[in-house]
């Protein structure tokens, strides 16, 4: 009991965002509250002890610093900053420069940045050269011994620092008469000031530098015989902090955030809402292995598997066409490229008026509009990422093209493969039906439609002319299946009967089924995974990469 | 075990997204690929049994039309579609109107309108009128018997119509001379054809017209002794499928995400990075009754009770300025009208240059921002939501005002409220305040800032000059806390103490405190609840009214 009383269950905190933690803590009994206020003070005197420890560190360090003012005058030009200078001592109106902004229009100017030293070098004892950081841009910093303003012992210090200490740096942009090789800005800066604000570890788990090579650097260097570190992913994964900072990782989250981006702003120029559906549901009644369950005070519960049954819900509710994007959860023990335990769901569901060629038409639509901004608008983030993991651009039709189910069994017929008429495609055929409609119509972005009923989930429309067949359709990128969509079945009693046929006992989906019973309308919707459209856009080779802070059956952490 | 085998296992899909869940499908083992392959026979058998069995029902309605249609020449121009008519059968080209776009332009013209039939009303044998709803939309369709084109069957027909079922019209526009009082277009629709798309059940569990009256409404008509129904919360919620198709829960789901929107826009254009972290995170570390627990594989898990960490880790991994819209969860026992198990949180995180200013500037522009655009662009929705739920505009400065907690403090001892100066506010407390800032500075929106740093979680950064306080801050609306944020800690040594003097064991966090060894720049950030937004600004006073399935200790369904 004693970790529940008041304040003193702070490890409840740790990830309580404020905002609804605070307002929990406001609205505590006065009970709770005086326990609350004596653990409050007692906590405050000692953070003051802290404080005061650190204070006298500071003070030391000043005393310390003085000692070599002694000796250099320039001192005061560069050192590491204490605490007290980072807790919002003052706002002194002073500008910073973007790292990624720095260029020849900037010559002689002085400039402030802040960024990561990312590689530090000394040529003797009187130059070091610094190359600050910021996002996927890189500026050359050099200090160069001086009467003036750099002494030896500023040189010193610089070269003192450990790799990814993040500093500020003052000085003058120069611009050199060659070309920077090892820098993505073309100016360096000749340093007059340098800062520590925060020290690195001075061994790092895995180098940026390693982490940021690509495969074919690693394979041309070992033709010269000499080998370079390759990160392998799980060490990357563990030590994801530092992983992401690579170039190819920056670009590969906004490219994602840019996608989530266009994906909400066409759907919304479509009169598509955006919604949020709940991600914990009633009853473990969904059962099997790929749900997650939990306790929810005293109730069998678990988390979705993905929006299908409440966005089909909202469509019951009159809001015609609906879209969100959110976490969706599977406990399957899927250990592929292709399979996370919780990635987020692009989902879609929309009121049809005569046919699921309507919702086709949506993701034709969207995708081509996605892949042109992708290729128009994002070529910096395209090149960052095709730096270290080359790709070649994703062929696309303006229209995209649509086969049917058989005619995609018949293609893989005449090509020698023979599959199920009436099954799926598992993944190898699904590969080689891409490299035919490739070589066929030149493009790597289709629609395969009219699935087998069989294999599509009791909520798809059987077609009109065929019950055999079903509303459906997948959607494939580079040969891998990316979306999945139909129409689905409106009509309750049906809808029912369909579950029922499939094994699903109907009393757990009640509410579901029911939502039918007040006027609905014929509807279809789609369903697309964020991680997997930039990893196969990009023709990454595993998801995880695509996924800030990828879980697996094995991984939870970070 | 027979559950689970192969496609025997379908429970499991009920939710799946089908993106994903197929491509489990198509990684199938032969093995169950084999048994999936015969049950999907199976199911296709009992399919074609059922599609039989409809076939026949569609023949008999067939056979009692063409029976009704030896009566009636003009059967064809009225009746229930059979499903077959509905499951992509053709694509005919027709234009369906939107109701909302109905106006006198359309005078004359030929229209067709699918929506459903809010009321049905018969004058006689020979008239009828029902007002079609579509979103928040209504327009009234009148049939009146005529030899050629309207039969006393058809207007029959239409009466027969149950409320909500949607219906297709096919109709005249025609201007009244007068004001319809009763929907919203101001055009009348001259009908000449109407189809049943789909019918609801006869008996409804509540009516739209009731659980759309406001209370004012009610209390007026009791004045003169009249009883209108009253729809209470549980039961509104309870079907909530029917609750949601009010013009005010319309709107509000609408003005939420448009809020939802301009929070990423506002944020894009000010170079933030939107990120999506993970839900499922290690361990039961964070203890107390505020977690929802499961079992990951073999290890305990929890559902994050923010994006906190998380997005103060992408911090650490150098993505500068980000932010987050997602799931939140609590498994709190907060039985309030603020409270929900699971919300939308809308979280921000971002570098630092010198003081937590730069977070509260994002705050004030970012929030005067939204309310100036709903004011501005969302009139419509304020005013559907207004007319059921009335408020008044919240009052707001262009430039958000900014007191120190200790002159909050002040402010209520000068009015004869006594708190606690290194305590936090209640709920009450906070009300009071807001009354006596809206009295003296005229607004409803304010931050009040420099908390004592006892009230706040382990990582918020102390203030340089008084440890009791710290670098934090809550915002107001309408005297309720909606907003919270800080800088945060970003020395480890220090964060890991003062977690420690917090009660938290750091063995837990430690991935969290790491993330900070390897250069970290000093950083803060906020979070907001998306729902709360939405309340406060509109006045309401539930939560449960701005989450389209909301999740409360007792609720769980739908």
């Amino acid at each position: 009991m004693a970790l529940e009383e008041g304040n003193s269950s702070p490890a409840a905190e740790i990830q309580a965002s404020e905002a609804e933690s605070r307002a929990a803590v406001s609205t505590d009994s006065s009970d709770s509250k005086g326990v609350s206020k004596k653990q409050a003070k007692k906590e405050a005197m000692k953070a003051e002890k802290l404080r005061r420890k650190q204070e006298e560190a500071a003070a030391t360090a000043v005393a310390t610093a003085a000692k070599a003012a002694e000796a250099d005058p320039l001192a005061g030009s560069y050192g590491d900053l204490p605490m007290e200078e980072l807790q919002s001592k003052a706002v002194t109106g002073r500008k910073w420069t973007e790292v990624g902004a720095l260029d020849a229009d900037l010559a002689d100017r002085a400039v402030l940045i802040r960024g990561v030293a990312q590689t530090i070098r000394a040529v003797g004892k009187k130059i070091a050269f610094v190359v600050v950081r910021q996002f996927t841009a890189t500026v050359q910093c050099v200090l160069t011994v001086n009467e003036e303003l750099v002494s030896p012992q500023m040189v010193k210090y610089a070269t003192s620092l450990s790799r990814e200490s993040i500093i500020d740096v003052e000085g003058v942009v120069s611009v050199p008469s060659e070309q920077i090789k090892g820098t993505t800005q073309q100016v360096e800066i000749q340093v007059r000031k340098l800062y520590c604000i925060n020290r690195a570890v001075a061994s790092l788990p895995i180098n940026i530098e390693d982490a940021a090579r690509s495969e074919e650097e690693i394979k041309e260097a070992e033709k010269v015989g000499e080998k370079l570190v390759r990160v392998n992913q799980d060490t990357r994964l563990n030590n994801r902090v530092l992983d992401l900072r690579t170039p190819a990782n920056q670009a590969i989250f906004r490219l994602e955030c840019s996608i989530e981006n266009i994906f909400r702003e066409f759907l919304r120029s479509e009169d598509f809402v955006g919604i949020h559906t709940p991600k914990l549901v009633a009853g473990s009644s969904e059962g099997g292995a790929a749900v997650f369950k939990l306790d929810y005070k005293g109730q069998p519960a678990c988390l979705a598997q993905s929006p299908q049954l409440y966005k089909q819900m909202v469509i019951c509710a009159g809001f015609g066409r609906v879209f969100e994007v959110g976490p969706v959860f599977r406990a399957e023990d899927s250990f592929t490229h292709r399979h996370l335990c919780e990635f987020i769901g692009l989902d879609v569901e929309m009121e049809i008026k005569e046919h699921y060629f309507e919702v086709i038409d949506i993701v034709d639509r969207l995708f081509v509009t996605i892949f042109d901004y992708l290729n128009e608008k994002c070529k910096k983030l395209l090149d960052a990422i095709n730096k270290q993991y080359p790709f070649s651009p994703l062929k696309y039709l303006r229209k995209t093209l649509l086969l049917t189910f058989e005619e995609g069994v018949k293609m893989l017929k005449v090509a020698g493969v023979e599959v199920d008429p009436l099954g799926d495609l598992n993944t190898e055929a699904e590969r080689k039906l891409g490299r035919l409609v490739l070589e066929k119509y030149d493009t790597e972005f289709y629609v395969l439609h009219r699935y087998p009923l069989a294999v599509r989930p009791f909520y798809t429309m059987p077609c009109p002319d065929n019950p055999l067949y079903s509303n459906s359709f997948d959607v494939f990128i580079r040969g891998e299946e990316i979306i999945s969509g139909a129409q689905r079945v409106h009509i309750p009693d049906f809808l029912a009967s369909r579950a029922e046929a499939c094994g699903i006992d109907v009393s757990t989906i009640s509410a579901y089924v029911d939502s039918f019973r007040y006027g609905a309308c014929p509807h279809g919707g789609f369903g697309v995974g964020l991680e997997r459209v930039v990893m196969l856009f990009c023709g990454l080779n595993n998801i995880r990469q695509t996924s800030l802070f990828p879980r697996d059956p094995q991984r939870l952490v970070p």
